[in-house]
């Protein structure tokens, strides 16, 4: 689709640490919309992102519709450059598009000793505090935090209850959702699992006023002011969809935005004894008395890792349906699929 | 208590502020819990706060042992300046204690056309996803972004469903809490206000697993980690509690950390554009059509500053308990309470 093939390298690395981290809703099965994107010539993958604005510790950069994994590579490693001078550096990217797993960018920052973050915004399906429409995206967020004798503390969540991956996994199935998650056109609370396709919006997290969901909101706004607002990108409900049950509300498409952050520990403290701490959290966490034995409490990133651990040794797992989508890819662009073991 | 005027003057006004915000639970009624502080040597009114590490955009303070207020606005007034250097300023201050409501620093940043940032650990009260214990505090973040035609955004919330600042409310009246807000010592989901002084905890935003939990329990975590241990504060359980009912787990006292962020909109956009697209996303947020006629979907910081607005007309109206409160305080300190109207 017209990328380098250091780009095509750094987008095949992310969708694959998506599936090797189990979150496959990131993963390959988002090839079809990446190349709906370059069909539409929306994106180009020949083009390269250029930085508009920069500041010792800061820059913008215009993703100039390239697929969003260069942008936001290109962005995260810029931050932690900043980062080495200025202690911290911050780099948010406009007139970008989907750019995978959010930890991926976050983690990178881990072998530089510093705290990386990462978020986007994305297509409205999330409704704001008592309102009935969906209004923002599902807004990921991403911040990893390097341990010593620990692996690292890598949160990586939409910062909504649900996404609409497991969404479209569950409507699938045509299993229903726990109530609590979704809502229909009219703001009330169903159990439709594809409802999103017929006008209804995803809960923001907290569920309802009682359980505090307009902290959930505000979750959600700040990751779309952050990541959208303020590099100039498309935000709210003017993020041009990629979706074809959404409406395109005809804004002018400066794509979707995102925002990195790199902090060096050494700017604020002695790196050791910075890990000695992270490493004594993690196992005070850790010890935490379980509420079901079965059950116990985790580090943020744990599940993730045990799932890539366990791909290294066994592969990735691909679904019959997506071996066929492979396929189908791999026959329109003249590339062999040759499958390991 | 040792305080210069001027430190007296910045700690004032962040109580009083927190009371015109409409979040009196942060405001003239956390005056004994500060003058316990005092009582008990934990803080030094005349103590000055100091700088241990400083790069261009980032500064560790060490609060020594003074009141929160003074060592936060310091650190607040610190990253303003350097985000006019570097774009950015993170400051991270370790060694402090309450700093009462997160909004007054986080709004600091405003009137210099900058993103304002303010978070702190607390009392260990919140079980992690899945445990039985209190761990992590209510760990309140803020974040404020400005606006030109409208008022600015102001996120200003605990990480957690409920603050202990409400429950003692309900427990002073003898009422109960909603389901999935408390659990008791086993971890099993309770309505008693009163559980916190039984071995109880709050549970994280979300309520429970279908609903998300894991995400709340994320959102306290990164609180603590950025707060406390990144500055070398004391952080999870090993806050020395200012609670009488919560165990001193014996660790040394480093006291309480905050991290405080300014984000120059001039380092990444044109202030003017940048301006007229949060106006814009503060429009389409407040257009959305509501669930209830009634309850219109609202942008963070609304109602605190109809509180604050109102309260330039009317006063402070004060409770009769904390109005005896202050008297008691004022006998104490010589300082006779003067009411206007």
């Amino acid at each position: 689709m017209g990328c380098s093939l250091n780009d095509s390298l750094i987008c095949a690395e992310v969708l694959v640490k998506a599936e090797m981290r189990g979150i496959s809703s990131h993963g390959l099965s988002r090839l079809p919309e990446y190349i709906a994107l370059f069909d539409s010539k929306r994106v180009y993958g020949s083009s390269r992102p250029f930085v508009v604005r920069e500041r010792v510790s800061t820059a913008l950069i215009d993703g100039n519709k390239t697929y969003g994994m260069i942008s936001s590579e290109m962005a995260m490693r810029m931050a932690i450059e900043k980062a080495k001078i200025a202690g911290t550096g911050w780099v948010s990217v406009r007139n970008s598009y989907h750019f995978g797993i959010a930890g991926y960018y976050s983690m990178l920052a881990l072998k530089h000793n510093m705290i990386g973050i990462a978020m986007t915004n994305a297509n409205p399906l999330v409704a704001p505090f008592r309102g009935s429409k969906g209004m923002l995206g599902t807004n990921p967020f991403s911040i990893a935090i390097p341990a010593l004798k620990n692996p690292p503390i890598v949160i990586d969540m939409a910062t909504a209850p649900i996404s609409r991956g497991k969404l479209d996994i569950y409507a699938a199935s045509g299993l229903a959702v726990e109530e609590g998650l979704v809502q229909d056109e009219s703001g009330k609370g169903v159990t439709d699992s594809s409802v999103l396709k017929k006008g209804g919006a995803i809960l923001p997290l907290g569920v309802d006023a009682e359980h505090a969901a307009h902290k959930g909101y505000c979750l959600s706004a700040m990751v779309d002011l952050l990541s959208a607002v303020l590099p100039g990108a498309n935000f709210g409900q003017l993020v041009v969809p990629t979706l074809s049950y959404l409406r395109n509300r005809g804004a002018e498409d400066r794509g979707i935005g995102h925002f990195f952050g790199a902090i060096s520990i050494d700017a604020f403290r002695d790196v050791n004894e910075f890990f000695e701490d992270v490493d004594l959290w993690i196992q005070l966490l850790k010890e935490t008395p379980a509420i079901d034995d079965d059950l116990p409490v985790l580090i943020p990133g744990d599940p993730e890792r045990v799932n890539e651990t366990n791909c290294i040794e066994t592969g990735i797992q691909l679904t019959d349906e997506l071996y066929k989508l492979l396929l189908t890819i791999g026959a329109r662009f003249n590339i062999p699929l040759k499958l390991l073991g």
